[in-house]
């Protein structure tokens, strides 16, 4: 039999980068491939990404918004057309400059973003208000070359994503979206992640390029740094004036469309790595996880037919209603494989041996909670149904747990930088809205503008900013990031 | 009222080509967009290829295949690690040199096709025959930038599909697979495109780029030209060996791996729109078709109120069942309306006025055939759901009959070669299997070997070939192609 097991080699709380990526890549999650920065999603990670992305979109379609395909190339003379859209994408961008021996005469981007390839479009289709309001989405892939130092899904430089991009005959039927689509981005956090997040809006100088205002759920990992989660980017009309988006609308005006943006990424899957994961491994909430119940049948040679065919009415008896697997290759040892089950995170083992089996029970171990429990073999599918509910809301309301306690109310400056430099995670601090402060502050501290949570914006009246002591304008979180 | 109407031009029948440009673009399926070659899936066009992925995308998963994802770029050296693969694609590559403003060490080509950078990942995987059979799939786009007019859909530079690449310890397990997967693409064209289609091997010189041997499912279109539909690629070793994909097997030996791939793509919306359309525009079916439903509320003002309120009323007692919309549009005549469903090709269309409401009936109209039927308004849903089944069915038959009236059994090169000018579709000929015969057939006459008919092999005893004379060792389908 073999034993040894190529699991993880360091603590979660000793060293979390080294961790984090362990964790990801011996799960087999994903692997690296030989693109820098760009990732193979196995079939344990691509299975996540698609429960994530069928859900996001059933909920995108509830809510009226229909979905597209544009091409990936992007020519650069499009790329160009908004200002502040091409200074903040062109670092970044892959450039295709040949086909099979010709040079191609005008670039072409691999799009990081496709607002100008759509709205090139968009401005041909929007003829009148009856052509309005038009909710175009689409699932593809994107490419920022950054050169910083890639890491596995948070920061890679190709990432799967929804694009949402809509247009509308008024800003308010626009500004009316926002909620609705932050309220499904964070939906599919709780219940598919088990992920919280801080909802706030950016500031200016954080926005989207080409944004004139940015909304994000920002996620705290626990080595006290966060990462931008889903975002929502009103671009009032300033995408619509450079690409000509332009309608006649009840009256006989021409007026111009107003526009948003909307995005959730394979980074959330980063983050549930990070956030729920353990020393053991990967702990997949119930929901995106491909197995969710690893029956482990226990036996010697007298007792392992009965205890394998016992396993197999078990598995029948589940599936359908979950997704089950019996692991009985005879080459490994129960507990090698109770170790290599708990690093992919599987959220239920079920241990069956011919004790149990002499008991009419089986034992069911949560992999959240390492929590066993023995159940009656009668019971077993209505139990694993109510555990794997609870997994999901514990594993939640963990994580939310560490959010809030995570969340520092700073006074004045220096509490602020003992914040930031303990890595105890968010400062959250008054601010009087000028770009210089916030400058300082990054400067001086290492710690960009979260957001300002929408929730604690009531807080910033009669407070004064934490570094110019000015009346402060809003609340901001502070914290180094992802 | 509006009443002039942006139909089609041109008759199919007199100018097939301009006709589907005509067709596709007109009735919003697609868009031509600033980039050459490259696409934009409008919501009734991309709905019909996400319902054809969903459902293949299932049955490929009932089948034990599972979905992953690898990177769009690949490494130059990886690209030309097998060789005839890399002649194959080469000159329709299109290459990234730069990023931001720097240039790249190594190119990185956009991903014609993913073997090279997945089989990459494989032989890191695949290490024993318990890592096997590994089954992976993945859906995206691909970029092959042929110098030919790009087509809509039939001819894109970009075009979406799946890519299936399996790896099996044994030639006869990696062969078993090939009805599995041609069956399933078979399913997906009879119930979801209404596609017939003809089953064969290609010769060699026909095959893909690297394979061991193609087989693949040929359509025929109007004009007698052929396009070829989803293929499944027995890779047989080769691949395995370019990128060392090796195991130890049950003897403790060390193998290579054998392969297969397999692909469907947004071709076969192209196919479907060529085959079903008419000189009123596109001809969905049913179960592709974003709307499958259209009611056409007719009134004046006086029945106005009672007819819309009705139009709701069957509507809502439709929804649920079928995908269906109420056209209210009050600047639009019911006649503008019933060209423009007619041009999006909508199957159904329901025509509800006084003179209905006063019968308690709604009238039918299919799509397909033009037919009227009458229906008491309680009866609908029943009706509604029968006639889309007949209307998915009966386009299946015509199209059918069309292959089998346009498939000629040749004797001679004469009549082949009279076939192929005619472009009446199929020249069925007994072929000796040489290279030279082939070439000789495509130089004279321009028609390509299509593939040759599985079960029409039977008949390649005793015949001769249609060019030399020598006894023949296969049946083939020639014709021109797309």
């Amino acid at each position: 039999m073999k034993e040894k097991q190529d699991g993880i080699t360091v603590k979660k709380a000793d060293d979390f980068s080294e961790w984090y990526t362990q964790a990801v890549i011996k799960s087999e999650f994903v692997d690296y491939t030989s693109v820098s920065g760009g990732l193979a999603f196995r079939p344990d990670g691509y299975f996540a990404w698609e429960a994530i992305q069928r859900a996001t979109d059933a909920l995108f379609k509830e809510a009226g918004i229909q979905n597209v395909y544009f091409p990936m190339f992007i020519p650069e003379r499009l790329l160009a057309k908004e200002k502040e859209h091409v200074e903040g994408f062109n670092p970044e961008v892959a450039w295709v400059t040949h086909t099979g021996d010709s040079k191609l005469d005008e670039r072409l981007a691999v799009r990081p973003t496709s607002e100008t390839i759509m709205y090139d479009s968009y401005s041909k289709w929007v003829r009148s208000w009856r052509d309005l309001p038009m909710r175009y989405n689409q699932w593809n892939s994107v490419v920022r070359w950054e050169f910083k130092h890639p890491t596995p899904l948070l920061r890679s430089r190709e990432f799967l994503w929804n694009e949402g991009h809509t247009a509308f005959a008024t800003r308010e039927e626009a500004d009316a979206e926002r909620d609705v689509i932050l309220g499904i981005y964070q939906r599919i956090l709780r219940e598919f992640l088990a992920l919280p997040g801080v909802v706030g809006r950016k500031t200016d100088y954080e926005k989207f390029a080409g944004a004139e205002a940015t909304f994000s759920i920002e996620h705290m990992l626990p080595d006290g740094k966060v990462v931008q989660g889903p975002d929502f980017h009103s671009d009032g009309q300033k995408f619509a004036h450079a690409f000509e988006i332009k309608f006649i609308d009840r009256s006989g005006k021409t007026e111009y469309a107003y526009q948003n943006t909307f995005a959730i990424s394979t980074r959330e899957l980063g983050v549930m790595v990070g956030v729920h994961g353990d020393d053991r491994g990967l702990v997949m909430p119930p929901r995106i996880a491909r197995v969710q119940v690893v029956i482990v049948p226990i036996y010697n040679s007298e007792t392992m037919e009965s205890v394998l065919k016992e396993a197999e009415v078990l598995r029948k008896r589940l599936e359908g209603k979950f997704r089950v697997i019996v692991d009985s290759r005879d080459v490994y040892s129960p507990g090698w494989k109770f170790n290599e089950w708990e690093l992919r995170g599987v959220p239920i083992r079920m241990e069956l041996g011919a004790r149990e089996l002499a008991e009419r029970k089986v034992v069911l171990a949560r992999r959240d909670t390492g929590e066993k429990i023995g159940v009656a073999l009668g019971e077993a599918d209505a139990v694993v149904g109510r555990m794997l509910d609870e997994i999901g809301e514990s594993m939640y309301k963990r994580a939310a747990d560490f959010l809030a306690k995570h969340t520092h109310k700073v006074k004045d400056y220096a509490a602020l930088k003992d914040v930031v430099e303990k890595g105890a995670g968010f400062a959250q601090a008054h601010w009087c809205g000028s770009h210089d402060c916030e400058a300082k502050i990054k400067e001086e501290t290492g710690a960009k503008a979260s957001n300002m949570p929408l929730d604690a914006q009531r807080g910033a009246e009669g407070g004064r900013c934490v570094y110019c002591g000015k009346p402060a304008a809003h609340v901001v979180n502070f914290a180094r990031s992802y």
